[in-house]
């Protein structure tokens, strides 16, 4: 079948991807529709320092994984949704022509393993791809395929504010309106955090921001973003999520925030960045890192999507197919016109 | 009367130093005993330095409080006891000849101001003080001016505990066994949290660890402590305490500490310092940084201390006069056979 993989730091369309077929447990899918990750362009560019830096991370259970090898080629794609072609022997799953979605893990008789990056799962990068029964979820409410492939990235932001401790009384500061900070905004929203105040450079991402449910958006060129965070909610308690990603921020953060803030730290910085602790020291800040989401809050995520609570459409703006892939992973390197683009193998 | 100061980078005894008068909401005592706290020793070394990342610092609220001029002499000595000699005009304080305690903060018309560093109020390396009326303590049950004077650094072991969200399933992993550590340790212990496992480079201070409460004592140099933590409590949940404050000790825990752990910076860097974001978010770390007590902690870890809960005494290991504070500052740089050095004035 076709797919697209990562070989020597470029996005590859290959013809040849050995043809999956759903073992015991397995569920294959044809896949739908598969949004581009901000993680995957990250991937391409520091694939190899986040495999040294995991080598070096201690304290993690060893799940027995093989490695990834990054000079094999890798198979990537982790926001899908699919129709069910055909389910493995002895397996119980949904039937054929079903409108699935799922967590990017294959629950094997050797534990989990992740499907974000694989040397051997084709993912949702391709025309199938296999599924891990137990995590199949059916989209529900007669949501399209494309909406539903943002559950994905939208529980990244249900469970980034969920690592927050809300009491009720948090106003929210998002710095980053990309697609991590926009699920930020709108999981924010769920929960009722008021005033949401979001900053982004670019305009495009500013108006998006908005219509995600931001209450004040900030162009940091113009205005700092904690100035408008205390004329808009003086006194009160925050929450700062961390939704860009990039060197220094964190340090920013640390020295700007209010008294007593949590941080949120969602964006993925890659390699070492400076801090100063006697800034997080002097104002107590409490620092939650954020990864993924539980399988709860995954599905919890789909319902409320399907059921209009969380309106994902606006975020999604633009699709390619296949071919296009590579190109999309370069106009994505430069995105500020752009905020989700989605591949539709078909 | 006498009292050192710290003047030009060195502590200097001054036989000058204006009689302090007790004002409207004040109380005059004779200083007691006062302990020598590590942060007055990197004050000495990094005041200049503190004061400029304080000049950056933003979303504290402006108390109003002149800035400290470390051009002039500066007063220093935050963990006192004292005997009442005289209350104030329109006063309400103990009799004179009470044994009294107080949070280092001078409360007056203009709100709070820190009693740790001043240029204007003599604090606790002197012979005589002033405090805040509504923050003495009497010092109950018998207890002695010299263990009394331990409430204040014992105080910041409890806080630093508090920070932690402690559900009565996590152990404790303390890197670093000098004062701070140690009253993180005795902290721990008062919780019954267990097990302690505490590091550090000096067989005198494991020895106070294990004194102090700690269950198992590990030195870095001959065992990871994060291997010992894992042998002695398999998959437990961990709470992480940084009591070093040197460089480059977060990003090792963040590297090591295991998924999901607690992570409570006690110990104060200055500077600038390295981290790796990508540690912190594959493992979820919760980061607190702890810094002082409130007045609720301060007054229980005087009871604590004084009904025999908390033991105080291994932790003193000397005792000066006023004459000998400059060359105890210089003793206590290379602090392997000391802990607590108190300067009892008389």
């Amino acid at each position: 079948m076709r797919g697209v993989v990562l070989r020597d730091d470029r996005m590859v369309v290959r013809e040849d991807v050995p043809d999956p077929v759903p073992a015991l447990g397995q569920v294959l899918v044809d896949v739908r529709a598969c949004g581009i990750c901000g993680s995957d362009l990250h991937f391409v560019r520091y694939g190899r320092t986040m495999l040294e830096l995991a080598q070096k991370l201690r304290g993690l259970p060893d799940l027995g994984a093989p490695p990834l090898d990054i000079g094999r080629d890798v198979f990537m794609g982790h926001e899908f949704s699919g129709e069910v072609l055909e389910v493995g022997p002895d397996t119980i799953g949904p039937a054929p022509g079903t409108l699935v979605t799922a967590m990017p893990v294959m629950v094997g008789l050797d534990g989990p393993r992740s499907m974000a990056y694989s040397n051997d799962l084709p993912a949702g990068y391709g025309e199938r791809m296999l599924l891990s029964a137990p995590l199949v979820l059916e989209v529900p409410n007669g949501l399209d395929a494309r909406r539903a492939a943002l559950t994905e990235p939208m529980a990244v932001g249900v469970h980034a504010v969920n690592r927050a401790r809300l009491t009720g009384n948090e106003g929210a500061v998002v710095i980053g309106s990309g697609p991590v900070g926009l699920a930020v905004i709108a999981a924010l929203r769920l929960r009722e955090v008021e005033p949401i105040v979001a900053a982004d450079f670019s305009p495009a991402r500013r108006a998006l921001a908005s219509t995600m449910g931001a209450h004040r958006v900030v162009d940091p060129g113009a205005e700092d973003v904690f100035d408008a965070w205390a004329a808009e909610a003086p006194g009160r308690a925050a929450v700062v999520f961390e939704a860009v990603g990039v060197g220094g921020m964190i340090d920013e953060i640390f020295r700007s925030a209010p008294l007593g803030a949590q941080v949120v730290v969602v964006g993925v910085c890659m390699g070492s960045d400076a801090v100063t602790p006697f800034y997080g020291i002097s104002k107590e800040l409490d620092v939650h890192f954020a990864f993924g989401y539980t399988p709860e809050e995954f599905a919890s995520t789909l319902r409320d999507i399907a059921e209009g609570r969380m309106d994902v459409a606006p975020m999604i703006s633009g699709e390619v197919g296949l071919d296009g892939v590579p190109e999309a992973f370069e106009t994505l390197a430069h995105p500020d016109q752009h905020c989700k683009i989605l591949v539709v193998p078909r």
